[in-house]
């Protein structure tokens, strides 16, 4: 056990993410006290009573002075809002973070609500499981992942420096990155996978009854692979689309292209197409089992 | 242990598949002798010093005869000369199976060459991992997994039976189904996802090398899970992709239209048909779970 790096740390929303970075932070001894600022009455009794915090409330006004270290844990859309209502509680000195999986958007809604002298750090545990809720988090959820930090210019070095030791301590490497590049690599590395496996997830759930129950039948065959990511939060991953529009456009569109190319090759029975194609991408699974994020 | 259903069993084809069966009938002694008809040098050195095997040979002559039972397992397109190969050393009341991923094709292009009194009924077990080669066998592969057959208008019942005895005895389900039905089945369920991660992975591929660095090392949200996919045997795809044209095309066009809406109602910001779509997909994953295919 180390020395703590803050006495009270709030987390606004108390979801996956957040109850599995305070599951962290308490297993690492990084804080002293743990409180969760969470809407949903259900998330809060949850919470307390499986010891992910030590307090939970609504009331920003009891959740957030005091805390060094503010972790704003919500989906994307509600960042705004968020922001309005702990603004008026932020001390001078106080950490803010964020756990979004787009970073401009998140920068453009919670940035102007950010009290002087108040440090916000934008970040991004690249951490996650198609799981929701309090009681799916787990301490051990960022061992060995990435946490992307994408600071505004002129944001305190202290600050950064601060929030990096605190991920390096719970198992994670730091990256930092500028937020607009983020958001164009997230969008191929994670929106645009996520969006691919609701659409045949989809396109699956429009079969006839019969065939849709053959579906789930034979889902060992690859189809399964996709069941888990599309059973992803439903809000958390409306909110990514909407505030990551052009850069998911963009590889929707070349996504389209790839795909238009090798139906075609299908269609005229060009096997040498498909087996180079198939070929080229097993040296991409190769590199990720050689950069040990397989 | 139980009493053996065959004395002696060939493999054409000693790959994953093929392996792992074999090591499956070794460890539930359903078969006193195994020998593989194998085209590649390596793969029979390998399957006979690790023991998946007792012989393996390149030679029809020495493998198929005294045989009570052949199982097919090469790719798809290699199936038509197999069987010209094999034919003229089948013993009548053998039964030859196959575990090829589509079946109208096989069965257009294996049927003609079956001796008459030789019992063919096609099959296929909804099991396999990424891995290729007789290394990448293990017995527990087809353990709480489906085995469909597709037997043909007056195939011999006794054959039929004693095929589902033995892949019920290495821990299957077995289902009966028409071939044309399985096709239509697994273009849903396994050709079209392997065919969308195939591009996913081809369209990452693609990027300029500095953001093909960053796709790997940010893989864990969400793209690995794609390129565990497309690390799949790109002959054996390209194959099956080719040999199950109709209705992979028929199941693209759907998955397209469906991409098309939702990056439609990312264009315009329609939250609410996000939402709903990504709550609806959510249900078929609760399904996989409850029938323990997940």
């Amino acid at each position: 056990m180390s020395e703590p790096l803050f006495d009270t740390v709030c987390f606004v929303g108390i979801g996956h993410i957040g109850s599995s970075l305070a599951l962290a932070l308490r297993k690492h001894g990084l804080a002293r006290r743990l409180v969760a600022l969470e809407a949903a009455p259900e998330h809060r009794r949850i919470a307390v009573e499986i010891g992910v915090v030590d307090e939970a409330t609504d009331d920003p006004a009891k959740a957030v002075p005091g805390a060094g270290l503010v972790v704003i844990a919500v989906p994307v859309g509600a960042v705004e809002s968020v922001g309005q209502a702990i603004a008026p509680h932020l001390a001078p000195g106080t950490i803010v973070t964020d756990v979004g999986s787009v970073k401009m958007a998140v920068i453009r809604d919670l940035a102007p609500s950010i009290p002087d002298g108040v440090h916000y750090v934008p970040g991004h545990p690249i951490a996650g499981t198609e799981h929701s809720g309090p009681r799916s988090g787990f301490a051990e959820l960022f061992q060995g992942r990435w946490q992307i930090l994408t600071p505004l210019p002129g944001t305190d070095a202290h600050a950064v420096a601060t929030l990096t030791e605190l991920w390096t301590r719970v198992g994670s490497m730091v990256e930092v990155m500028d937020p607009h590049h983020h958001d164009k690599v997230l969008a191929i590395t994670s929106h645009l996978p996520h969006l691919i496996a609701y659409t045949i997830v989809g396109t699956a759930s429009d079969l006839e009854a019969h065939l849709a129950q053959e579906v789930i039948k034979f889902s060992a065959s690859g189809f399964r692979d996709f069941t888990r990511i599309a059973a992803s939060d439903p809000i958390m991953w409306r909110d990514i689309f909407i505030n990551n529009r052009e850069a998911v456009l963009e590889v929707i569109q070349r996504f389209t292209e790839d795909l238009t190319a090798l139906q075609r090759a299908i269609r005229w029975g060009e096997g040498e197409v498909l087996e180079k194609r198939f070929t080229e991408t097993r040296a991409i699974r190769r590199a990720i089992i050689d950069a040990k994020q397989a």
